[in-house]
This record gives structure tokens, sequence and C-alpha cells, in this order.
């Protein structure tokens, strides 16, 4: 099959998919559970196929790591599939319910997007959490694995799909793979069938996506992520949440790159922060490097995801300077203020464009986890859809659902009859949900 | 300036707009109806340019009737800000509080948009509808609009402008008209500084505008709406309800242009139908002809918006074919199904992937008045972001919002502390709202 014979496939699957009840979507995740517990034998072989191939073209070896399969892994694997089967179901949720007249009844209610495009590098473990959380949320989708992992993705997709369709046939056509590196830039054509595209890796890899498709991407490039400490700081919590949102796990998007300081604070704060953050490269502007010793920073590390133990630091003169210095350089992903000052810190919050903005905490909990969201289907610096840490909401849709006995705008429009506009309870009578028969 | 320089500008006063409070809104929003209310002789004179133009130009009558402005069409265009001044405001709302653990509390909150850019055609009182929307929800705003309202355009948004910015410097830099039409191009390039385009206009404007922007775009092109007459439906209601959705305001988006009939119930159905439907032309396949006199249907019939008195009809096998017929051809705008049979309705308005989707009443009801919105900022077949009618909350994304004491992910990650991830009523305390404050 062809990527676009692939896309309108999943589109029509994705039609029947819509009224899929949360029965079946539990079923098909058992089966995908299970079928992955039994096929173990056959997954370690063909991910001894991958790290073959990975040492032979001299892959590095963190990335190998990355690659490697084994009985612990595939437990790991096996359990996330049984922890999304315990998810809610997203979908059918009554976000609206409004009676426009006697008997004229409105519902928005949430429905699945549709095609999912998820292109990912290496690591096979995000083939199963990705396809299994739009299972769950009764989307179609299509996956792109990196090159390095091409027999575990296959294998994986493989028993996926084999659980999903053979607990209920209305998952057939839902699920698909595509291999080459040439069948990307297709895929990317299809905003006709493809609703949204999720990619899962490299800055680079989401930038190219971002820059070479009409199809809505959730993602986000970079994490430029700012602590400011303010002038009403308190200066061990100013320390220590430092420490935290840099070293912590530097590697990660909601690490910080750049700090910010107030200058009445400088002079204490600095030699205390550079004294914590031994074994840190500091990057700093003249007024910090009167300070405390630090390389000289150039406009580009205010621009720079070093995703490593090194910081740039910036004396500012005021709130505002300190915000205007965010708004520009930041990535929006996550900002945060250390203030005893509650007025400062509701302008900071207030005026910061990002899409999580913290006050005496970590950079560090922005994340679908931390935030409590159930599951995380990504992080989007997007403005549109869904911003921050996105849960399974982030899979969905709406739909509005009107229901008569009969009526006629006519009798609206001149014709005596007057809307009433009555909210009502969200919850559907039993039995009643358009989501709620299982097929 | 240049629409980078403007949208630039745009960026800058949308990210203190952010924090403008309801009431400064509200005190501008007066400002601007009191403004225009004050300035009539200058608007109406301004319009008699266009109107001249227009004439010399030998554009058609009924464009020229929309560009006319008279003392009566100014008392409207006041009261609509008005109006839009009594609508709640959208930003601020708490969608989510929930504390993670003793004292580190997250609120996902709304938040405007940003840069929102329109583009319309014609039509002066469209520019004040949609800039103190905009105003309202605190977004700043580029407008492009037709060349035949030049004059009127221009004047309308100095008052606009004025009556804004004399109300609250917050205001200042907001508000942005471009006026050729090659500024279109170079505003649809600008995807770093603008989050949404919002076209209004025709088909053929707003399909142009998809196809050339990387900025998300809020709107419909066609509105190729169906009605299916199923073989439970009753006979009178399929009539009352067929005549209404395409004849009383055929030139409409949400009006039909397909009608399908189950075959059980087409004989019966169709003469009572064109008994009806005399003045409307009748296109149908050879099943339909078979039953009543009709012009042959093309394929091309089953893709055309007519926004005129012509219907094509097709008798179909079931609902499934129905279903199919609608999810091929439909631009997903809105649906109807009459039948009495519940479970044949469920399965119709959980399958058909269409933003309204309608049982036993007609399509023109799919509108942001009739669904009691408040006001509508337009209508979305796109399925991210927004879907079907739109009202204010389309111009707002979203902000997640943490406030700790402290708090560090290093507690979290083996250091003794777990969350607690307990819902809170969403409700801000007195003053607490990041919106709360008044500048």
């Amino acid at each position: 099959m062809s990527v676009l014979e692939q896309a309108q496939a999943a589109e029509k699957a994705s039609f029947r998919l819509a009224s899929a009840s949360t029965e079946a979507k539990n079923r098909a995740l058992a089966g995908i559970a299970e079928t992955i517990d039994k096929n173990r034998g056959r997954i370690l072989a063909e991910n001894l196929k991958d790290q073959e191939q990975a040492r032979k073209t001299g892959l590095k070896d963190s990335l190998i790591k990355r690659l490697v399969l084994s009985e612990a892994k595939i437990d790991q694997i096996v359990e996330s599939v049984r922890d999304v089967e315990r998810l809610e179901d997203p979908v059918g949720k009554t976000l609206i319910a409004r009676e426009l007249d006697d008997g004229l009844v409105l519902r928005k209610k949430s429905v699945p997007i549709g095609v999912i495009g998820v292109i990912f590098e290496s690591r096979p473990d995000a083939l199963v959490q990705i396809s299994t959380l739009c299972v769950n949320s009764g989307n179609a989708v299509i996956l792109k694995g990196g090159s390095e992992a091409l027999h575990s993705n296959r294998v994986l997709f493989d028993l996926i799909r084999e659980g999903a369709e053979a607990s209920d046939p209305v998952f057939r056509g839902a699920l698909h793979l595509v291999e080459t590196r040439e069948q990307i830039g297709e895929l990317l054509e299809l905003d006709r069938w493809i609703d949204l595209v999720i990619p899962r890796g490299s800055n680079e890899l989401v930038r190219r996506i971002q820059e070479s498709t009409r199809i809505p991407v959730l993602g986000h490039a970079e994490g430029i992520c700012h602590l400011y400490v303010d002038r009403h700081a308190d200066l061990g919590m100013a320390v220590d949440v430092a420490f935290d949102a840099k070293c912590q796990y530097p590697a990660v998007c909601n690490a910080i790159e750049t700090l910010l300081v107030h200058r009445d604070l400088a002079e204490r704060y600095l030699p205390r922060l550079a004294e914590r953050l031994k074994g840190v490269e500091l990057r700093g502007d003249e007024r910090t490097r009167a300070v405390i010793p630090a390389k000289a920073a150039s406009e580009a590390d205010w621009r720079t995801e070093y995703l490593d133990l090194i910081l740039s630091i910036r004396v500012v003169d005021s709130l505002e300077e300190a915000v205007d210095h965010i708004n520009t350089h930041s990535s929006h992903h996550t900002d945060a203020i250390v203030t005893g000052d509650e007025q400062t810190a509701r302008r900071f919050l207030s005026e910061v464009d990002s899409s999580s903005v913290m006050w005496n905490c970590s950079t560090r909990f922005a994340d679908g986890f931390r935030y409590g969201l159930g599951a995380e289907v990504g992080i989007s610096t997007g403005k549109i859809h869904a911003r921050g840490p996105v849960g399974l909401e982030g899979l969905t849709s709406t739909k509005f659902i009107l229901e008569g006995s009969g009526q006629i705008v006519a009798q609206y429009a001149g014709g005596g009859r007057s809307f009433t506009h009555r909210d009502l309870p969200p919850q559907d009578p039993p039995g009643e949900g358009v989501q709620g028969r299982d097929r």
C-alpha cells in the first residue's frame, strides 16, 4: 500500500472508530498486552537484528542502549499497555448541554480527532505507548519509527495490530506503519486525510516537520526555559530552585538554560549560586562577570538550548526587563520566578507568554505526569488546540449534536418561536450517550 | 510601518494586553462606541467616497448595497459594540485547579491567543465586530478589509483605535490595519508573530488563504450539507425539514445541497418533496428520476455548493450507504437525519464526521447565535482548536500556572515526597486571579 492508500484506509476506519465503545477499546488494549506478552521470543529475536545492524553501522553506544529490549523492558511495555487500559476514555464527554427550545437539545461532545500521524526516533517502546493512546482515544494512526529500530518496530506494530484487530473488527485498518524516510515526505503532504502530526524526537526532527507541512503539529522544538530571581526573592530558595531546574536532569526540555537576576540581589546571590553550581559552566553578561567568574555570554547564548551543564546568566534592572528578555528569547515552554512579593509574581505569571509559568518552584515540574494529566501525549508550545503538557484530551476534537422533534428555523425567524438557551447539567441520561453503545 | 513591523508591534502589545482587566477592556469598548457615535459625519463622508468609487468601477449593485453606511446602520454598529461590552470576558477562566502537593497548586487558565490576523471582504461593519471581539478577549489584531471599502474601513479603524487607546494605554499598538492586496501575502508569511488567521468572505478567499499559509486558519470554505431521510422517517416532518434546510435562506453555508433518501421511502416521499419544493431545480440519480422529474445529477453535483435553489437527490439502500456518501462528499460542516428510530439516529450522529450533526431538525440551526454562544467568531470545519460555530472561546488559548513555596523536583524523584493530585474547586480566591487586577 502507498502512504496515500494507508491514509485513506485510516480515514475510513476512523469514521467507524468514532463510535467504538469504551469496552471495545479496553478489550483491544487487553488483547494488545496479551499478544505482546505471549510473543516475547519473537520480539527479542527481531530486536537482536537491530542491535547487530546498529553495531555494524557504528551507531553510538548511547543510542544502541536506547534500542535494546530485554525481558524486563518487555515487562514494562506490557505494564504500560495495561496502564493505558486503566485510563479514562477521553471520548464521549459532554462539554456543553443546552436546551435551545422545548424538545430541541444541543450537546457538544468530545470525539476522536480522526487520523494521527506520529513520527518518532529510536526507542521502540515509544511506538507502543503512542499507538495504545490512539486506541484508547479512538483515533486511527500512521506510525513512522526510526530506521535503527526497523525490525523491533515492525514486530511490535504487527503484534499491536494483531491484538487490536482480533479483539474487535472496528480496529481493522486503523493502525498503519510506514518504514522509509521518503514516506515521511509523502505523509506530510496528506493534509486532506491526516488531521494532526505528533513528532517525537530531536529538536531538528520537530522543526523540520513543522516547517514542511500544513497539517497541524503538536509538539515543541526547543525548550529554552528561564528562571528569574527577583529582588524580593528568598536567597536560599532561589539557589535550591536554580540548582534543581539546571542540574536535576539537564538533558530535558524543562531544564533552564538562562538565569536572570535582579541587580539589587546580584552581589549577594550570584556567589552563592556559583558555589552550589560547581561543575556547571557559567556564561554571563558583563554585570554578572563583575561579581563571579564566568565566560562571556554572546547573543547566541540567550537563544541556545544547551541540554547540558551550562547556564547563561544576565543581570536585569527590573521585572519589565526580565519579562521582555523572556518573551523575546524564550521558546514559550516554561519560565519561573522566585519572589516573596505577590504583586510582582502575578505580573510575571500574567505577562510571560509561555505554556507553563511558575512561582517559587522548579521548571522541572512541567510534565504531564507531575501535572496529574494521566498520560502525556506531548508538550505543545503552540497556542492553538493544546498548550503545555498535553494529556489524552489532546487526541480529541469536539462535535455539536443537535436533537429535535421536527424544528425548523423558519419558526424562529419571524415564526413566533424564540430560543430558551437554558443550560442543562452536562450528564447524559443512561444509555443515551453517543459513545455509550457497544458494537 | 511594514506589515512585519506591525506584527512585531502587535506581538509586543499582546504581552501587556494579556493582563488587561475586564474593567479596562470594557472601558475601551465604551470608548469605541462613543467615538464612533460622535463621528458620524466623518464616517458617512468617507463612506460616500467608497460608494462613488464603486459606481465608477462598475461594481455590482448587490455589492454596493453591502457597502453603504447610513445613520441607521451606524446606530446598529454602535449598538453592536455595546453588545460586545456586555459579553462575558472569556479570559482568566480557571479550567483546571489541582493541588499537586501541600502548597503546590496548578491552575490551567484561559488566556488571549496573542495576535490575530483577520482578512475580510466588503461590509465595513465586519471590521467593527471582529476588532471589538478582539478587544474583549485581549488579543492584538491586524485587519485587512476589502479594497471597495478602503475609506470606510480606514475611518472606522482610526476611530476604534482612538477610542481604545484613549481609554487605556494598554491598547497602544494593539490594533493594526493593512490596506493593499500585496500585504496579505506578507501577512500570511508571518507565522512567527501571528498566531491565528480568520478569513471572512467567499469560499475562494478562504481556500486561497488556507492553501498559502502555515498559520492556523479558523474558518470553513464550503458548506456542502446533507439531509438523510431514513426509512423510519415521519414523511411530513421530512418534507418540512427539507424545505426549511433548502429554501429558508439558500445562500448560506448551513443550507443543504444534497438530500439522501432510503429506497423503502423514495416512492412515497419524493413526490411530496417535489410538490413542496416547486421552483427548486432538482437533480437526481437514476432511482430518483424513476420516481420524480429531475435533471440527471453528475458526480460533480455531489461536490457542489449551489448556494441557490438547486438540490441534488440520491436514493440509498441503507444507513451505511448514506453515512459513506456524507463522509465522502460532505464538507464536514453540518449534516442531519430525519428518523423515528433512535438506534439509527445514534449511529448517524456518531459516525458522520461533521462539526454539527442533527436529528429531526433543520441544518439551518448551525449558527453561533442559535446555539447560544453569545457571539460568533466564525464556523470552523477544522478539527483542531475549534470546531463548528465558534464563540469567544475561539479567541483564547490556555496557560498552566504553578504556584509553590520553594518545591523542587528532586524532592519527588527519590526524595521521599509524592504528589497528592487533588482536584480543587475551580474558583479563584477573591483578588487572586491572574486577570483580576486592574492596571
